[in-house]
């Protein structure tokens, strides 16, 4: 069993189509061992109590210091077991530290076609406002490993997501939610857990196909 | 009728694609009245003349000063009636006065998802090569009007292309030709033709469906 552990800060919408590929038999050998919280009452912490997940909640705000807020993390997820660190939503900028301990072994996911709409600064309707500002047609979703910069890390999977004329950030939000960030995560999650990633001079490949439909 | 004149710079396939859809009957009530290209033997002017097209070379280097340049295709593109410019791998720089001449009709298709790898020095293979080292696992072409910036003006139709692990620019090149140039670039002349496309806001909009299966 490929052990995972999701980090999350809000709803935890992507959580949960992990857990829904999980428990529909489409993402295959795959547990979730632990869901983390930066945020008190995160509903995300909800979702994973309901379907049996050891979940917590770590405040970096209950540290004096930021190194020892990532100390914690490092040694809870170590102590989960997790082979894969999943960021759903989980808006906290990871220090140095955080990225070295679990190097090649964290995930991102991004709601736009990196290298467009991604950096700092651009996170959750942000994305889709600035996307929209521009007037792009075509947007989309990315997940990728997470290396020291932001949103610069090898990409594993992304996909595309047709702007409609009449979209609002919201609106928007949500469609590329739907058709590309729950599934693509689910389906990054799977190739890694199958041993089918593999970075090459900077570069993630998926070797064989993979389902995003 | 619906006029268009094409600028190009080598070998013509935007242009062969605009041509086929023409005679094909799947872009209807368009003519192309001009090609124009700023190199002596590029191929385009070639096809333009088996087509029955009138077709002309225009050098840059012919004119003392590039002011007389640009006023010398603005006379021809006047004298044409073309009621739309279509820069189809044209790569000369424009000089403000030639965009104004045309203000609002003026596209230009380049080969990514506008705004990834576009700006200055981004055409032709460079556009994959970027693409292919920045890793993306999703490219695309973009048709845009065309204003004082490179490749910053309203965006009209976007088209997504999938990246396969064995990819080179040269494929890649292809497959984005194939895929989506040859697809969207008629689309959008129709759709301008059809008096279906709007700015507003500094932003393109199509009313109504398009094909660019």
């Amino acid at each position: 069993m490929f052990k995972i552990a999701v980090l999350v800060s809000g709803g935890g919408t992507n959580l949960q189509a992990i857990i829904d590929a999980i428990e529909s038999g489409s993402l295959k050998d795959v547990s979730i061992v632990k869901v983390i919280s930066n945020k008190e009452g995160a509903y995300a912490l909800e979702r994973a109590k309901q379907h049996g997940i050891e979940a917590r909640c770590i405040r970096p705000k209950a540290y004096a210091d930021r190194a020892d807020y990532f100390r914690d993390m490092i040694d809870d997820i170590n102590a989960s077991g997790a082979d894969l660190v999943v960021l759903a939503g989980f808006l906290v900028v990871l220090s140095g530290d955080f990225v070295s301990a679990f190097k090649g072994r964290i995930i991102n996911i991004h709601p736009s076609l990196i290298p467009s709409f991604c950096g700092d600064g651009y996170y959750g309707l942000k994305v889709h406002e600035q996307a929209l500002k521009r007037g792009v047609k075509v947007t989309g979703a990315t997940v990728h490993f997470v290396d020291e910069g932001t949103d610069t890390g090898p990409i594993i999977i992304q996909k595309a997501v047709y702007i409609e004329n009449d979209d609002t950030p919201e609106i928007l939000q949500k469609r590329v939610m739907e058709q590309a960030e729950w599934k693509i995560l689910p389906a990054a999650i799977q190739a890694i857990a199958d041993g089918r990633v593999s970075i090459k001079d900077g570069l993630a490949y998926i070797e064989g196909s993979i389902s995003t439909e």
